[in-house]
């Protein structure tokens, strides 16, 4: 078999000025290679912008799925399957013949010789255009070594290893003997109150009193305590006020001690500090801050403090016309914004719509257009709380409870990829709905992996 | 909180004398104690017989789930979800109030003390009636070494660990420039013609032409090579000669290469050799032999070759009423077949019939009643071979085609545990059946896992 870098011809001079600067001596036809690294939101959209275009795409993921990001939360909480909010990139581009997909880890981006490393494939892989959309993970403020203690919820892996430490404390809740112990295992604190941490924290106490309550016998679930810590003023800074002080009173009516103004300063495998506050819990989910992938760096142009890279208003990196970044990877200018000088929220819409424009873009190269800059519309934002309730800003319009909640159900599913997923989603929604059960509570691991876990809790031995 | 396994008081004089000999002092009115070990078919089904008895029962497992071991092979070949064979135990158990379910691993049996070691436990758990159902794993005859290549498929981790190498392979092919890498690669070898064997090597031609064909570019997916060695004379031993010879040409009819007296005597991370005949390969699947659990050999009483337990007509171990054996691990004579001296077979069926009746045997020694022996009444015999295609064996009557596929279906939707799973099982398969696709096609774990693997593919370095 032929090697499937290597074979296509060496690049030819491109249309557009810029990327013609460094480019090699031309050549007879050759389509323009266009490599995208990312399979997420961003990555997607720009694959599907491009693929009808008279360029040869290679796609590159770690992972070998695209990821529904919004609900890994619940994931993560048993209520739906792994499969349910993932689908294979290389099954989305079976239609796509001009589109190459590869599992690898990009290891390096040369902007100046345009060729990215992946450390699966033989030679550098060479582009006439390229789109980093890597995304970003958590940020722990400079504390990294929190993360072992306390998972963050950006991958797959993530929202498994939480839900294996989620179902874990209540199985060891039900042997200890040890008040103290008792307690700090069933103490959830949920650390950052974006999204992602209020769906999550709102979650938590249905699951806990309804679908785990029968089940034990020596613990009584309902007395799981959950707290969500904000270090901000308010919940969803991103959202409106008044939705933010509902979210807040939402999430107390559901039994969430939510805190704003409580910023974490410690973090040990059996306790949380703010400031001399000690929280005794075992179960920490860290969904705050943001740090971009470490591929924004890699190119060597400027980054702001959570290392997305400064972009132009057309989403291309200064000085390399040819190379694009796109969703949680850019710090675009939001031009929409009544506040000057704001940047894009990291949001899967965002990215999606990043995704498009930097799709259009390198097709506006291809035929030596110009390229256009990139517009941020927000159509509203939506966090659901718990059961049965939502809030929902439109900006205009505003809502909360159950009509949001019913929203938020039918934009979700709709978003969703991949039809097999959205019925699977919908059943073990009506499922939990119904029942007040969760569907995969499943802890997989093999006991070694059991044994050594480093937060293992030790066995109180009674005289 | 107290102690959930010291405060029941110390154990009273049972009412089989067998149990009495070595009972501490009596005491005022307190239930029997039953604990059970393994939460597979065998476990399941004698904690069913008893959950209305008189007695307290303490059911352990090493895992929080049951699962539909039969099934397990397609959560391997990206099929069904882990969610659709596997319910959690504790769930199973909720409406038994007289069921206590732990979480842990058992590291000892002392039948003369009678009580139970379990690493989690701060003290031993005691108990008047013990029922031994751990099952057994694959044997490799002396060769344990092999298991990290060949891994065999009895858990839900094997079934994951399968599923990734599996999808790796193809990912892997998609990339190699080396044509012996590939053809390694794209090479499956599926050891041991039991049921397990031949349904896992009929599903793989299937899922590599139809649900893989489309989402590759370099590789043709129809290259892939399935080749299931028997060491055996024939498939499928425990059928009728003529269901497995049928065996035999189904799987010859879709591609695969299916060889009988063929005896694996060396296992490399890229080969498999027979004699001196070697078959270059990157996947080899381990589905050979049986070797039951050690817990067997804890009870100090004979064991066979594979380690099962030589049991009593009533499923209780010589010298030792008060302990019983069911399912993989013990060693049954079967009263109903002709052969002489014939074991019952390691068989889901089996399995159930074992637990109900040591359940009820537990009972009969609770009122002080006689033991039963066990009879095992064989239904019947069931094997899929790809699409469409099953063999099943009801004695009298013998059928294979598409009949016996429905019926297969039919069976297996019927004994599988949950609504919840029946309905989503029957979903996906209804997807594959008519999409020809896979629904759950996830390579799960950290980007380090991957870098890290003993059988990581080298990168070949083009000149």
């Amino acid at each position: 078999m032929a090697d499937p870098v290597t074979t296509s011809p060496a690049p030819v001079r491109s249309p557009d000025q810029a990327a013609a600067r460094a480019a090699p001596a031309p050549e007879p036809a050759r389509r323009p290679r266009v490599v995208i690294v990312g399979g997420g939101f961003a990555g997607l959209h720009a694959v599907r912008r491009l693929h009808r275009a008279p360029v040869d795409i290679t796609l590159l993921d770690r992972t070998n799925h695209h990821l529904f990001q919004p609900l890994l939360y619940q994931v993560a909480t048993a209520m739906l399957a792994p499969s349910d909010v993932a689908v294979p990139i290389r099954w989305l581009m079976r239609r796509y013949p001009n589109v190459r997909t590869v599992l690898g880890n990009v290891t390096g981006v040369d902007v100046e010789r345009r060729c990215v490393l992946v450390d699966d494939l033989p030679t550098p892989l060479r582009y006439d255009y390229l789109i980093l959309a890597t995304g970003a993970r958590h940020s722990y403020f400079g504390h990294d070594d929190w993360e072992r203690i306390a998972p963050g919820l950006k991958g797959l892996e993530d929202a498994l290893a939480i839900r294996r430490r989620f179902l874990l404390a209540f199985e060891r809740a039900e042997l200890t003997t040890d008040p103290a112990e008792l307690e700090a295992l069933m103490t959830f604190v949920v650390v950052g109150g974006g999204p992602t941490g209020v769906e999550l924290a709102g979650i938590l106490p249905d699951t806990a009193c309804n679908a785990f309550r029968r089940d034990f016998r020596n613990v009584d679930t309902r007395d799981t305590r959950v707290i969500l810590l904000e270090g901000g003023p308010r919940l969803l800074p991103a959202f409106d006020e008044r939705l933010s002080a509902r979210a807040l009173e939402d999430l107390r009516r559901l039994g969430v001690d939510a805190r704003v103004n409580s910023i974490v300063t410690r973090v040990e495998p059996d306790a949380v500090y703010l400031g001399d506050q000690r929280i005794a819990t075992r179960n920490v989910l860290w969904a705050a801050g943001n740090s971009a992938s470490p591929l924004g760096r890699m190119l060597g142009t400027p980054v702001d403090r959570a290392g997305r890279v400064l972009v132009e208003p057309d989403l291309s990196v200064p000085g390399h016309p040819e190379v694009f970044v796109a969703g949680d990877l850019a710090a675009a200018h939001w031009r929409g914004s009544k506040a000057p000088g704001k940047t894009v929220p990291g949001v899967a819409p965002a990215a999606m719509q990043m995704g498009r424009r930097v799709g259009e873009n390198v097709q506006h190269l291809v035929r030596g257009e110009p390229t256009e800059a990139f517009e941020y519309r927000n159509k509203g934002d939506l966090a659901t709380i718990g059961r049965n309730h939502a809030i929902a800003d439109f900006g205009r319009v505003r809502l909360s409870g159950f009509v949001a909640w019913v929203l938020w159900l039918f934009v979700h599913l709709m978003y969703l990829v991949g039809f097999r997923n959205r019925v699977s989603v919908f059943l073990q929604w009506a499922y939990a709905y119904f029942t007040f059960q969760r569907g995969v509570r499943l802890i997989t691991e093999t006991e070694e992996e059991l044994m050594c876990e480093p937060d293992r809790v030790p066995v109180a031995h009674s005289p």
